[in-house]
């Protein structure tokens, strides 16, 4: 019977080594990809998806359009079972779980990101991992554009206008630039904004951009990206974030809510799970890209450890976490696999990078190909067309080059299509001295301190002004079950806190539907407002 | 001082209004719209969107290219306080709130629904209301889909594969002729999945369809749909809904995953809020489009109840909500506006449809235009040339025209761009019998029983099956803060009932951070599982 072959993960590494082993191997063996979204992303092209110069839809194709002759599975893999040699999924919204054998496992998972090393950063930054991170973005630059044009409040106005990106690596870079373009493009459908107002600053904590590339090209990005008006700060890290702050090591308290983060790649939690050799994170692997210990494992990609000498200890001795490298590190894997499955020797992977591009947005870019040094225009458009050599088929080909055309002489639209609607449980973080919400403002939520303190300030039916001092465990915001749209109170935080809010519309549901919260909350009331709260009427208010 | 005029609404009554006062006023008056959204939908393209046969961003408009010279503001409407003639507004994700002051109010805020009426539909059914709607239809189709293709159980897949739509007006028969192109087409990609495995169900009370269509047409598009294979249920309403039944008035039990509902219209909150003479929801206006006892409130569009006749009283008598009556109704306000700004007389509203259109996909449309009745490809052309008409420049008339020719001869692309990641609190319904988990299905949050009663069948230590009935207010599932990622027991409904889900990430967050819930679980887990639930262990084991 045919080899069974599943390979995990659908980005650069594992749809591109799914390919190479059909091609290799044909008929011989049947090949299965698990991915956990329907479609390949061209990573590199996120931050222009998340400045509207391209469509989330032209910036992926489906993984079923470009895989002919294999299966792909949309599911989330759960885990391996190495011995039995089956993998374990979940299938779409199923809770069942299924499981997949195989005789040849391909890794290719990739990295996630773990921003809890700086305090805030996990609740209050967005990330540039997947498209959904990309059109989140999008959408929450032009509301902060929409806000800033309409608030009385120079203040509001201040933080709205201020964008941050942390890391100026490629993905750093070239959002700042892809950002930065598409505001100067969009300002003139916000009259009351100014173009002065605008602050657009990169963080970095080594001293200079772009590291990857070589010295020359770096300097060359930055002087592009300062003649455009972006700040660079090098030589800085992030020490903490609220929703309205970044605070950076140098002490210096950006007043943002746009914060970016380009940094802090993790291993993902279930290649954690993994019973297999590990460093780093990464799945250790021999030089033909063999899992130690498992004959029949394979690795690749930003999961894998991947040595590019014998001995290997050094970063540089290991293949960097690039597209470029995986899908080197796919067609040797392909044929290693054809190798091993007729019993001839396999080699070593090895590669030198053919160079590294990046995009700047305005159309400028950089770029190091075959030992040339390009910049500006030239080096825009090379990029461009790299992309265009990877989509599938010459219709999406000419789809995308129309609409890049499209691009350069219409206007960039404004259009915000995703709703930032807050729904669930979320942590938020406040500086001392911090106004978590004021008398009249809109009542969002429940809030329950985690740490810190906050002073609670309102009026009581007598007249009186009452103070209050909260602390860990103590909650706020309550009023709302009564119907109440509107806050009665003002919490500032006297220390750095950080807080759990439970969106309105589910704290509704939760203390009308759990019965040990509606029970508490009946007494709450009772006690401290002296109201009968009973949930029908409750829920009738709050519909409202 | 120029007057202030103040629409509220961009929909197609508020951004003609809008624009039509602005032409017929100029500079003597300053008109501000306020709109939730930035962007002009053309809601009748929602079905085409839906079915990905044209793209989010080409169904929609920024509302600033729309209207030069008028200010955009991006906000929610809360209340208006027509004594102090203010509108007090939540700007974007603003808490505190704006006032903004006004000479003349236009009201055209539309309508929303409510499916509260058939126990089950508003928690388990898709509506086609806005762009979000349309792109989570999208979304949950290709879901299916690929669901289908790779299950092994087959009431699974045919529940996947079965698409109901309930309505079979213009927006119901657009949507479910728009669903099964979609799916004709994309099926290719799908090779498990057989033709006619796929069921297309519209559900129309009424006994035909297109009721608002000359019967002729709408004999016509019934043959249309039936001939691709869409079954049409005449006379027969809805009764129920849970997440794989729909329960029809005729007590039929559909086994589907996708209920679309296209029925239900209901006022908006913020309209029934608002002091203004009202009748079905809607407000009241006199035939010169003004709001009756306020001489500088007016309304229009769906939200507005507008004689067409001198004592109008049956239906036919007063305008219908469509968007070629909104359109209508925005130039007679505009002309009405100024008149009665320079004390002129005004004009009561009348208008006779100039016709209708209805596209029904794959190429085929019926309209009924100045006396003529058309159908096929001549009217769905029809349908398209008038879109276009109403594009805002003649670059996006390109784009749009270039995209809808290439979605001729390249494939529809099946990527699925939304997550559909469950967050918060929400409801789900059961039947009598369904399964509601059981032993080793992944464990996605906490049940608290809202109506009805479950059984409950477990494993203990000593190895003996136990089982439990819990009824309204019990809970369980609760094992999933001890890391548990699997079910360890089955649950099967004994009666219909009414469950609130908590989604396992929100759980784990307020078991930890809210201390009531913290304390009843460390108690429970003790007192039911002898274990002791540390917060930090807890956390650690979820987390991994």
């Amino acid at each position: 019977m045919a080899q069974r072959i599943l390979v995990l993960g659908g980005g650069f590494a594992g749809m591109f080594a799914a390919k190479e082993i059909k091609k290799k191997l044909g008929t011989h063996v049947r090949v299965e990809l698990i991915s956990d979204q329907n479609y390949f992303v061209f990573q590199p092209l996120l931050p222009e998806v998340g400045a509207g110069s391209i469509n989330a839809v032209q910036a992926v194709s489906p993984l079923r359009f470009l895989l002919k002759g294999i299966t792909v599975r949309k599911a989330r893999v759960e885990n391996v079972d190495f011995e039995r040699r089956v993998v374990t999924v979940f299938q779409g919204v199923q809770r069942r779980p299924t499981e997949v054998p195989y005789d040849q496992l391909v890794i290719a998972l990739g990295q996630g990101s773990d921003l809890s090393r700086m305090p805030g950063l996990s609740d209050h930054a967005l990330t540039m991992k997947n498209l959904e991170d990309a059109r989140r973005l999008r959408a929450h630059v032009i509301e902060r554009l929409e806000h800033a044009d309409i608030t009385n409040l120079p203040e509001v106005k201040r933080e709205a206008l201020t964008f941050c990106v942390i890391g100026a690596g490629f993905s750093g870079v070239e959002t700042v630039g892809e950002m930065k373009e598409m505001i100067d493009r969009s300002l003139k459908y916000y009259p009351n904004i100014k173009p002065e107002e605008v602050r657009t600053i990169v963080v970095e904590f080594a001293p200079r951009v772009l590291n990857e590339l070589p010295e020359k090209l770096g300097a060359y990005a930055a002087e592009k990206l300062k003649a455009r008006g972006i700040e660079i700060m090098l030589n800085t890290g992030v020490k903490s974030a609220t929703g309205t702050r970044l605070i950076t090591s140098t002490g210096e308290e950006i007043p943002t809510r746009t914060i970016v983060a380009t940094i802090g790649n993790a291993p993902l939690p279930v290649v954690q799970r993994m019973d297999l050799p590990k460093a780093h994170g990464r799945i250790k692997v021999d030089r033909n890209l063999n899992v130690e210990g498992h004959v029949n494992v394979w690795a690749l990609g930003d999961c894998a450890l991947i040595p590019m000498k014998d001995g290997a200890e050094a970063r540089d001795d290991f293949a960097p976490p690039t597209a470029q490298f995986a899908v080197r590190e796919a067609r040797h894997l392909g044929n290693n696999m054809a190798a091993s499955l007729r019993a001839k020797t396999m080699t070593p992977f090895k590669y030198k990078s053919q160079g590294a591009l990046a995009s700047l947005g305005a159309h400028k870019g950089v770029a190091q190909v075959w030992g040339l040094n390009l910049s500006g225009l030239p080096a825009w458009l090379l990029w461009r067309a790299y992309y265009l050599s990877f989509l599938p088929s010459f219709p999406t080909k000419l789809r995308v080059l129309t609409n890049w055309i499209y691009d350069l002489f219409t206007p960039r639209s404004v259009v915000q299509l995703t709703s930032g609607a807050d729904r669930g449980v979320r942590f938020v973080h406040y500086r001392e001295g911090d106004r978590v919400f004021e008398t009249g403002t809109r009542a969002d939520g429940f809030y329950t301190i985690v740490s810190g303190e906050v002073e609670l300030t309102y009026t009581d039916d007598a007249g009186q002004q009452v103070t209050k001092v909260i602390g860990p465990g103590g909650h706020f915001g309550e009023r709302l079950l009564l119907g109440h749209r509107r806050r009665s109170g003002t919490v500032k935080a006297l220390s750095d806190c950080k807080i759990m809010v439970i969106a309105r519309e589910d704290f509704v549901k939760l203390a009308e539907g759990f019965p040990l919260m509606r029970d508490y909350f009946q007494g709450h009331m009772k006690a401290v407002y002296g109201i009968d709260w009973h949930s029908e009427e409750a829920e009738q208010k709050a519909a409202g």
